[in-house]
């Protein structure tokens, strides 16, 4: 039987149905929530109608120009046959991939007429609703929006300056407008709904009736669009390291304590306004040492301690393929789900970093000082790397990390110390851990658009 | 330096400043978040004007009925003095028990004027508010209350019928009405805010902008009024319990087993709808045999599993306090903070239960089969028990013990196996265990209003 997490607590096919005029930022949330469950490992998939829209235009040969320049219709054969291609694409993964979980329908659903119809064929498939309304009259916002869409939107990358993007979200705004129906208690009390107001600085919320529901409202009113930096570290070599070993709470070896020095400079030349940053570690005296010389505050998280090895803490990993051969396997068959006996898997890690993850979204100015497998974690949330592969990356000592968090992707650059390490890295399918990491080590993962990793020194 | 969790995220002096009538909720709410942040570790306190009213009335010989026959003057002397009194409680706490957490100011705070004046004298004192309004219009649910405050406020206590305290509380909600202005975004654009319509069927967010206040919103979204029953019990007695160590992950002795077959019984004779019901146990061994028998749906909780003994994992407390005299001493003296080396404390436990509370607040018909210390953390937050009493609390073995859970309210009624079992309950300041357990352990706990500890068979 596979271990329960939050993603189990109520497992429920859930739609959310996003609402919202063009350059609302419909499309950051939905991304955003797609990558918090998902890391949480809820299944869930963001259904894209303008994607299915520009499909349909190119088939039928149809000028999107022409489209927007008309009036809007709701019953209008190309919107029609878009809903309904949405719409179907959500009941297949329903039907086929994913027995529950979240699918995000991403579009503009303008009307209450098609709200309506909405809700009711997905309630008749035994979907879950909600309604996600980003409503936004600010301009400012609607502004920063279409700049933001403007550089990181593949529709858009086809328009060669700013102004085409502004005058061709400028047609589809005013064309969805004269239709558009903002969503009120009193019109549509019936439904669950979210209505963010300016982002989130109101919300409006209609029966909110489930944990999955509150839990992606509660996640909605943690996030923040300003762009900001998160620092990661592991902590410095450890003696534990020297001799290859995992687990344990070994003290920093020579090198280690050489990069505990380093950390100070890096920190003084990198990292703006250093004077306010806090920095976290883990309840294990590696990070601790690690921390020793930053002269700032210091909180300490057992949330952040190394992924605990159970029966296999403090052997190498040749000991573990010599003594527990199966264990070692069903490790390198499925590392996220593995759980060493009386100890954690990925997972596990996972449910316990959420309230980081969310103190994080919440913070700027923060060096986090943790473990390989923590930082794995960490690191897949905020680049969106897959579960499978998130276990698998290597992140090298003896390197600061520094994260740059934008509305529409998180940006990577590696601060070398130049101070050389042992590799902890092992590979799938051996118990020899890699070169040396200075210099060689890449730390990998899926760079998906926006997202970038780069190497500073 | 302590450990940061939660609760340190961010730590700041904040003021949840209740507004709504009389009936409306406000004491269930405030009640409920008082033991929810408290369960977490963050200081809070509820500061109840209507006691202060009451004193001022008692001192002034003024009689209650008096005051709420005449109309309500915003700057009244009986009321001004019961604000100020009640913010001086608070600015007082502030100033000299909690550097950090919250205040809950319990009152009416009618009027606009009433609130920018409170606003604006926490802001000066640097304490963050949050006003939490519970509107509502729906008679059947003014009703609801007023029979709940009747059966449990000690406000009502003097009435002998129903009838006199929906006159008393009639009374009060017209004298109220007169002046009250509900909060819009229009009229209070500025404040921050959580206003709850017909408790949480539509709920109104504006500026929810910290961790905390974000996790107080999500809190309530979780919270629901149903009375209903959550069951509990510690695993059959297992192979280590026998031999006195503590930790591991040992199978259940015979009379464990003997128990794992009674459970059936006891839950067919006593969990109503048991057809409905489902079964959660930790990821360790005796919790499962525990539930082998039992035909229901089960999901295995890492969450669930025994406090994390480290070090001290398979050993008896003779053995600890022979082999680290100091940490068993440390223990003793502060049980709530004390870590194992390389292990958790109970503050540690009740870190990785929160997410199960929240899905327990979302569930009804459940049977939570864990352990000792986990169901000590459970168990406090039902009862509302203080962590420094917690850890002593003694819940014994082959017991079923059952939550009904109402608005105002848990009441605990055990229902006992008849199979003995050795008691695994150590005292304060000895290594060696109590008597066997059957029959004769108490389990102790700070006994709120409308919280009763009762025995059956």
């Amino acid at each position: 039987m596979p271990f329960a997490t939050i993603a189990d607590s109520n497992p429920i096919k859930l739609c959310v149905v996003i609402v919202g005029l063009p350059a609302r930022g419909k499309s950051f949330i939905s991304q955003k929530i797609v990558r918090y469950l998902s890391w949480l490992s809820i299944p869930t998939k963001s259904f894209n109608c303008s994607t299915n829209l520009e499909q349909i235009l190119k088939e039928s040969g149809t000028n999107a120009d022409d489209l927007f320049r008309s009036n809007y219709a709701s019953d209008g054969e190309i919107l029609n046959k878009t809903r309904d291609i949405t719409l179907e694409q959500i009941l297949d993964w329903f039907g086929n991939v994913a027995a529950c979980g979240v699918a995000i329908y991403d579009g503009i659903n303008a009307t209450k007429v098609e709200r309506d119809r909405l809700n009711k064929t997905l309630q008749n498939h035994g979907i879950n609703t909600v309604f996600l309304e980003a409503y936004c009259d600010d301009e400012s916002i609607i502004e920063t929006n279409i700049t933001d869409i403007d550089s990181t939107s593949p529709e858009y990358s086809k328009f060669e300056s700013l102004q085409d993007t502004i005058n061709s979200v400028s047609n589809k705004i005013q064309f969805y407008s004269k239709a558009y129906q903002t969503l009120t208690t009193e019109d549509e009390g019936d439904l669950s709904f979210i209505k963010l107001i300016n982002f989130s600085s109101q919300i409006i919320l209609n029966h909110i009736d489930s944990y999955l529901k509150s839990r992606i409202v509660y996640y909605i009113m943690n996030l923040h669009v300003k762009n900001r930096y998160i620092w990661l570290s592991r902590h410095g070599e450890s003696q534990y390291n020297l001799e290859g070993k995992i687990g344990g709470d070994a003290s920093l070896s020579e090198r280690g304590v050489k990069y505990s020095y380093k950390l100070v400079e890096l920190v003084n030349k990198y990292i703006p306004n250093h004077d306010k940053l806090e920095v976290w570690t883990s309840t294990l005296k590696r990070t601790q040492q690690t921390a020793k010389f930053l002269p700032y505050p210091q909180k300490q998280w057992k949330a952040l301690d190394e992924l605990d090895a159970g029966s296999c803490d403090g052997l190498t990993y040749e000991e573990i393929a010599e003594k527990y051969p199966d264990d070692f396997k069903a490790r390198d068959d499925n590392k996220f789900e593995y759980r060493y006996p009386g100890g954690e898997s990925y997972r596990d890690v996972i449910t316990r970093l959420e309230p980081i993850i969310m103190a994080l979204e919440n913070q700027e100015n923060v060096l986090v000082i943790t473990h390989q497998a923590v930082l794995r974690c960490i690191y897949a949330y905020f680049m969106n790397v897959h579960q499978e592969e998130s276990p698998w990356m290597s992140i090298p000592l003896h390197t600061l990390i520094r994260l740059e968090i934008k509305a529409y992707g998180t940006q990577v650059t590696r601060i070398k110390a130049d101070i050389p390490a042992v590799s902890t890295y092992k590979e799938r399918g051996t118990s020899k851990l890699g070169e040396s990491s200075n210099g060689t080590n890449i730390m990998s993962g899926s760079v998906i658009s926006g997202i970038t990793d780069k190497v500073v020194i």
